[in-house]
């Protein structure tokens, strides 16, 4: 059957549009096969007529015929005109079909249930003036000078190797800058080989639940604990084993007989800020060799501590080789660099480097050999003093405060290490009524009982100072000792 | 009981050692508490003592001591003197005890098996002067100097809120910009909130497996493929279905009746280098509308086509929305970078950005600024056209070499696009004894039977000609020429 063009819907075309004409005709055409416009075996109009009709040159037809040509659209056939390919049949009622219902995995499903919970990307909130964010580095004490400077030699220096694929571990120079580094500041004892560059530390988690879990073991994870930690192991099928968590950190008297993993933050556990003691981590190793269990020791930011010298993580007590130890330069360097490194038992070494060829192949070369230089060169640690004397100032200025507003209204947990600590209101309130009455004081302090599975034992609030100045802390607590439950009356 | 300190070890020191003295004191008595030298309840020698011995202030072994307080390995009792701690009475057993034999999961144990054949870092290999690789960018077309400029330009204006995380799905700068080319150079029409920002399409790969694959689902494979797709699939619990492939890509004929996933290269099949006709594109689609199973398209090299336009991408064909489309910078930009993205089908957008946030939160920002501002400059564009001019050229002296030099002792396939073809030798040869003659001649090519699962069909062997120039390749071929299995006996 022959339809003339006039029967047909005119093809919609722009001239001012960036798109070439031909672009536009051919698609033009091919959205009026497949939506059956044009039927299987029908001819099209000549391109003349087209060429007419559309006002364009006939050129410009004769390439979007062409390309239908090519991929099979139409055929010509001789002198007698261009048809639409007879197997093309099935594609007219194909393409009215409303978008298909698609089966997500056990991992998928999970993984939509939280993302109701998690902030991607992270909602828009009204800016408060005194905001006492935790999870931040403090960006104010970073030589972004030095490491621009460092980035750009990088950049001029790098070899047509570093522009290809690079291993999977990580650069060489990173990792021995790491081991380096860690030897003298966490007294972590260990092998360059042993070290796995990863992209932050939610990587290493995830590399972790990869490498040890199958759906249906086991994990402990202290109560409470950062979110995100819970919910990589959740979502990856663990059966979640919260332990609770007292002024001393995790109970170690409460684990179970068994389980494949414990996830925990002994430096400064995540959100109370405990430090674990000796004794606890000695009886946590011990469990985890009678468990037959694996110890995740996220050190988050096992760089701060306040008061004598960092205490010696688990990796460095571990004579068993059972723990891998996660460290990120989001807190040190920042966030957006997406850098951390895991330390693995060497007999997990293989089975991590593979599972990170198998994810991602490696993490950027540009970062790693940037940081690599930074920490070698000494401005890292030159970086980490500084920036640990900013923090003990700080920190020193938020004691000092919340003893003279909020008095004996509050407990304080966690001041010992960090960037953040915790206040534990005494009389019975409402986290959210503060946090809201906070907020029409032009202060921002966030509850902790997000961080509780199941009911929180008390309410408290986390309170960041890395990014606030001395006086925007003072006038921060000020404003919070204000609010009723705070107001000190013993004055 | 009380031991005097000349009865035990003396505590090694080195005063030319970076680390400071009351460290290395520390720690050697650490040791020896964890190692049962000094064993719970007994006496330390005195400070006095200790220093005197070592030659030492005595401030020093104070500092070691107050950190060994501190963290509960000794205690002090009046003038008495300094006790190890009680609780370390299991501690020194353990100490002994071997490395502990941990258990890997099932993907732990399939990546270590995958890791045997995989070369991480690369296996270093006798350079040779003729090296055919194809899973290379031609990085003497890339912009450097302009990538420089853009990546400095923006390491210098990012602002704070750069520095902390980003968004899951990837900065929309970047996910706009990858829009706006991929409409205009592939005819992928999406919406940028379907872009998602990965680290390159291994990850893209992964997040698939993440999101749709439970264990046991069945995923149809080219064969050949490309090993690190079958790895990702198999290793996280797929049944690999594979589906021959001839001179036009994947043979839709032997398709199976049921499958979760089918992963593809239609552009530019890879090894093999078939372009997948329509009539086979419209057959995949409607396969997966049978078979309730998603496909993706893995477009690694469908910047470069030779001939026509390029072909439509599934993803602009599919009009059920069941195609997660694949695409990655490491051909067009360089591989160190690790940048990739995905674009998902709107009902499976929210899994895969919940699956990015659980697997690593975000991709670098800095990266992907650069590369948004590249691409939005219209940089990128001028260096694909330049690049496929470059490529054109070293394809036809390819070509015109073959012919010369190889004549019909051979039949070759995937010229018309990507950055490799495949030369299939007509004589009866081992793959390893061509390439090992050939490497004789100082020539390096790949064989293709790597790519197979199970028995390779026929010989074969890939030649990229990305990183060759024309005069490199005129001599590679004329040696290549001079093996027995490739001389043109017509002449």
């Amino acid at each position: 059957m022959i339809v003339p063009l006039q029967a047909k819907s005119v093809i919609p075309i722009s001239k001012s549009d960036s798109t070439p004409l031909s672009r536009q005709i051919y698609t033009g055409l091919r959205t009026a096969i497949l939506n059956g416009v044009y039927r299987a075996g029908e001819r099209l109009p000549s391109t003349r007529t087209l060429a007419d009709q559309l006002s364009v040159s006939r050129t410009i037809v004769v390439i979007a015929f062409e390309q239908l040509l090519a991929e099979g659209f139409v055929k010509g056939q001789g002198g007698s005109g261009t048809f639409v390919s007879e197997h093309l049949g099935e594609v007219r009622t194909m393409h009215k079909r409303k978008p298909a219902r698609l089966r997500l995995s056990r991992f998928g499903q999970s993984a939509m249930e939280v993302s109701d919970n998690v902030h991607y990307p992270p909602l828009p909130q009204q800016r408060l003036r005194y905001d006492f964010a935790y999870s931040r580095s403090n960006t104010d004490a970073f030589p972004f000078e030095t490491w621009r400077r460092i980035l750009i030699r990088k950049l001029r220096e790098a070899p047509v190797r570093e522009l290809d694929y690079g291993a999977s571990a990580g650069s060489s120079s990173l990792r021995v800058a790491i081991v380096d580094h860690l030897r003298r500041s966490r007294g972590v004892a260990c092998d360059a080989s042993q070290v796995i560059i990863v992209n932050g530390s939610q990587q290493a988690l995830d590399l972790t639940t990869r490498v040890l879990l199958n759906p249906g073991d086991r994990v402990v994870i202290e109560n409470p604990h950062y979110q995100g930690t819970r919910e990589i192991f959740a979502v990856a099928g663990a059966t979640i084993y919260p332990v609770g968590v007292d002024s001393d950190g995790l109970m170690t008297s409460a684990l179970p007989k068994r389980a494949r993993l414990a996830v925990v933050t002994p430096s400064h556990q995540f959100p109370t800020g405990a430090i674990l003691p000796l004794s606890r981590r000695l009886a946590l190793l011990d469990w985890a060799k009678r468990a037959d269990a694996v110890i995740v020791e996220d050190d988050y930011d096992g760089e701060f501590r306040y008061e004598g010298q960092p205490v010696e993580p688990l990796q460095s007590l571990d004579t068993e080789e059972r723990v891998v130890y996660v460290g990120t330069f989001s807190r040190t360097v920042f966030p957006s660099l997406r850098l951390g490194y895991l330390i693995a038992p060497k007999s997990l070494v293989s089975a991590f480097v593979a599972a990170k060829w198998l994810c991602d192949r490696h993490s950027a070369t540009l970062e790693q050999e940037t940081l690599a230089e930074f920490i070698r060169s000494g401005a890292y640690e030159r970086h980490l003093r500084r920036a640990r004397r900013m923090l003990a100032e700080r920190r020193a200025e938020l004691l000092s405060c919340l003893k003279e507003n909020l008095g004996n209204t509050m407990e304080i947990s966690g001041e010992n290490a960090g960037l953040h600590l915790v206040i534990w209101p005494k009389a019975r309130v409402s986290e959210k009524g503060v946090i809201t009455k906070a907020a029409a004081h032009d202060v921002r302090i966030y509850g902790v009982s997000q961080y509780f599975k199941g009911k929180a034992l008390r309410p408290g609030f986390l309170l960041g100072y890395a990014r606030l100045t001395r006086r925007e802390i003072r006038e921060g607590i000020k404003r919070l000792g204000e609010i009723e439950c705070f107001k000190d009356t013993r004055q």
